[in-house]
């Protein structure tokens, strides 16, 4: 499995995905899920893949492979149009897919990937695009700023609730922050290092990258503090009716810890009945 | 499908589930999957269900027919621990899969329900558990204090930065509404009106119970406050290097408000680049 969300605010894009690849819980590596094609002042590419590796690693060298290409009649760099872009990208998934699967000899492997692509071309404002493996595609909408691959459940709330088009590049980016984390904590095979990337629009060029482990003390600090934050909110919450009304507008800040520095064993018997 | 949390602190039980049963899209009733059974200052328990509608109220209405018998032999009211009322009605779910599986005579219809049992009985503290199909059953425990059946994955991360055995009942029963609402909006199938429950430790009763519709001012309430409460904290979260430092500790309070009372339709253009 793999997460990998993109989102698409006014200010620009954010690409961020997991590393994790799995083949079973016994063989799991790390591999990176997020691809820039970068020509600065003139167009910017991010491609970010869940499925089959063998297929997505085709795929992208293909892509790259066109682009270094300069007789090449069609590639990354001859398209006037972002949606010319994705449904070139759709054409070379598909041949990918046709490919590994005619080396895999039909042996009931899935050889299918499903593609967030994400970028602008100067003239054109920012795009973001899902290719599916069929080779179609859809944008993303200010309804739903926001497209996601692999294990998409348990980080959608929080993308759902936070972002909309005049949510700040930044703000966007510890949005997809913690929407992977939340997702890394429910699903094994999703898993850090955490790539992120940032291209407000305009720059034509990926304005911030960086790749973030559990230590990364900005991860480390977005992962402590974002509960706490959350426990907060909770306890701010309107009161049942029953309840007698909070003594301070910050209570929670009196609340214990959650991370407590070490704690007895509860042992079976409370931990089972 | 369906969406029931069951909730144990230190403090009591939290029950809560959503109403909504499907057939298919065309096909929506509302149903209860909170069923109480309670004999005041003896024992209580809390049965909610997910799964095929005939199995579960076949179960409910076995459970309630032996426990009005006074000379059943094995009814909810006649065993003295809680973990033992688990495997009896895993027995009763068994047996009322077996007879719905004979009327529906195999046409690859699925007659499984899984089920989450709460409670207590005098004397003992009280207790939560998952009935699987099969008829086994897990408790829940102090490091993962909750207990979730149907669509879990959405309402789930919310549950585990939130829920410790200190949290008081009254924001565990907040947190199970917040995990209802983000369930209810990301998954069709699970809907409003959400019946919700509070059993204290030692009340040997419900403590509280109640229906909640979208237009419940409460409800309502909680549905609204709690994306800006989340903007706030999101907004609040570490900074960026790059990020010029925040001007106040809380500018999130002056951002626009998510809920505009009417907006131009973006139209095609922007909606598809």
């Amino acid at each position: 499995m793999t997460y990998c969300v993109g989102i698409e605010v006014d200010e620009g894009l954010v690409f961020a995905a997991d590393t994790r690849t799995s083949a079973s819980f016994d063989d799991v590596r790390v591999y990176r899920k997020m691809h820039v094609f970068e020509w600065p002042g003139e167009r910017v590419f991010v491609v970010m893949s869940a499925g089959n590796l063998a297929t997505t690693q085709l795929a992208i060298s293909r892509l790259q492979r066109d682009a270094d290409d300069p007789q090449a009649a069609r590639s990354l760099r001859t398209f006037k149009h972002l949606y010319e872009v994705a449904e070139y990208i759709g054409e070379v998934l598909v041949a990918s897919q046709v490919k590994v699967g005619d080396d895999a000899q039909m042996q009931g492997v899935n050889v299918q990937s499903t593609l967030i692509l994400g970028g602008q071309i100067a003239g054109e404002r920012p795009g973001l695009y899902m290719i599916y493996p069929l080779g179609n595609c859809i944008a993303s909408s200010p309804e739903t700023p926001y497209l996601q691959i692999g294990e998409s459940k348990y980080g959608k709330p929080i993308l759902d609730r936070i972002l909309r088009p005049q949510t700040s590049l930044e703000d966007a980016a510890r949005c997809a922050l913690v929407s992977l984390d939340s997702t890394i904590r429910s699903n094994l095979s999703v898993g850090m290092p955490i790539d992120l990337a940032l291209l407000r629009a305009g720059d034509l060029k990926i304005t911030r990258k960086m790749r973030l482990e559990a230590d990364t003390p900005l991860y480390a600090e977005i992962h402590d503090t974002w509960s706490r934050k959350l426990e907060a909110a909770m306890h701010s919450l309107p009161r049942f009716p029953w309840e007698p009304a909070r003594e301070t507008d910050e209570p929670a800040s009196s609340l214990p810890p959650r991370r407590t520095p070490a704690r007895q064993d509860p042992g079976d018997a409370q931990g089972q009945q």
